[in-house]
């Protein structure tokens, strides 16, 4: 792990200030992790930070989208996080299954070590706001998984069928992941039906 | 500019839901802006979308240190707008006087078309908020840019001197930048000071 500056400052409590930054510079290797799908412009494969910055950006944009009560900035929160467990976990392409069974495991040890990192307050609160986004189990969560679900398959209709065609992913399949965007948001939900159904008259599955 | 998908589901604004999907698709080619600095571990510079979400990031676990009373989801949703002006205007290095001659004129001229991109309500919101960033009128404003200016000073301190050796970048020059963080906050300004003396102890600059 990279080590924070030995400066000291007073009037802030340096053993905790010590920790925020060996937790900002821990993150800065989500830079370095590599997504399946590309960038809109099919010129290369995306970070899993430049995607979660994206993420945020789209959840704010599509708020309106969200069931009535949806408190948009923990969803911005939830988002910003979501991803930090690939540090060490790496990204689990959604359609493979056979990482998709040790995927749970392999992002808890994860959690266990990363968010550790924070001052124990902190650590509480983004361990909770991953769990919660994983379980899906709040509109917040929901919303924030639709999201997420449905940024890949805008790149991939707009690079003719990206990583839908490269790795032999069926409409089906990816009907599967429409159900949890219509979980999160009935408009996005219907969105995604539609482009699919767009993106198989095009050609775009297997 | 690349056109969403021509599909249509029920229920919603198509004109509105369109506007919106064109911004999201426009902004990312943020994800191509590179800007001077490096990554942490000194592997390649780092782009606009990147580090965008790192700053995001950073205000969240820094909110402590900015004055009471500001409202933090509001500095984080600054900070996810805050460079989307560079998609045209491009980075310009916060040590090039020449470029910050014509800067603040290419960025509007960018402001002018981006978020105009976005149906009217949006984009004049998200327009209000990149102009309040960027004149450093509220606390938020401040203490988004105090995460701005200290994020570069972070990953040139662990790259040896990175983009202040490169560019022969003087103490004095970065100590100017130091005063706008003690603005947003008097605990980051005091360690960003701390920082740079430590730096400069060990020849981080020319």
């Amino acid at each position: 792990m990279t080590e924070p500056a030995p400066v000291f400052t007073g009037g802030v409590d340096h053993e905790r200030l010590t920790s925020q930054l060996r937790f900002i510079l821990e993150t800065d290797k989500l830079k370095r992790i590599l997504r399946r799908n590309l960038l809109v412009d099919g010129s290369r494969r995306e970070n899993d930070a430049e995607h979660s910055w994206h993420l945020a950006l789209t959840a704010r944009i599509f708020a309106e989208y969200a069931p009535e009560g949806t408190d948009i900035d923990r969803v911005v929160e939830m988002l910003v996080l979501h991803d930090i467990v690939e540090i060490d976990a790496g990204d689990t392409f959604v359609y493979d299954s056979e990482g998709a069974a040790t995927q749970a495991e392999r992002e808890r040890a994860a959690a266990d070590r990363i968010f550790a990192i924070l001052p124990e307050d902190q650590a509480a609160r983004t361990r909770a706001l991953w769990e919660e986004f994983e379980a899906r189990a709040t509109p917040e969560a929901r919303f924030a998984k639709a999201v997420d679900r449905l940024a890949p398959m805008l790149a991939n209709w707009h690079t003719e069928g990206g990583t839908w065609v490269r790795n032999g992913v069926s409409r089906a399949q990816v009907m599967e992941k429409v159900k949890i965007i219509a979980e999160g948001s009935e408009a996005l939900g219907a969105y995604a039906a539609a482009l699919i159904e767009d993106a198989d008259r095009r050609g775009y599955f297997r």
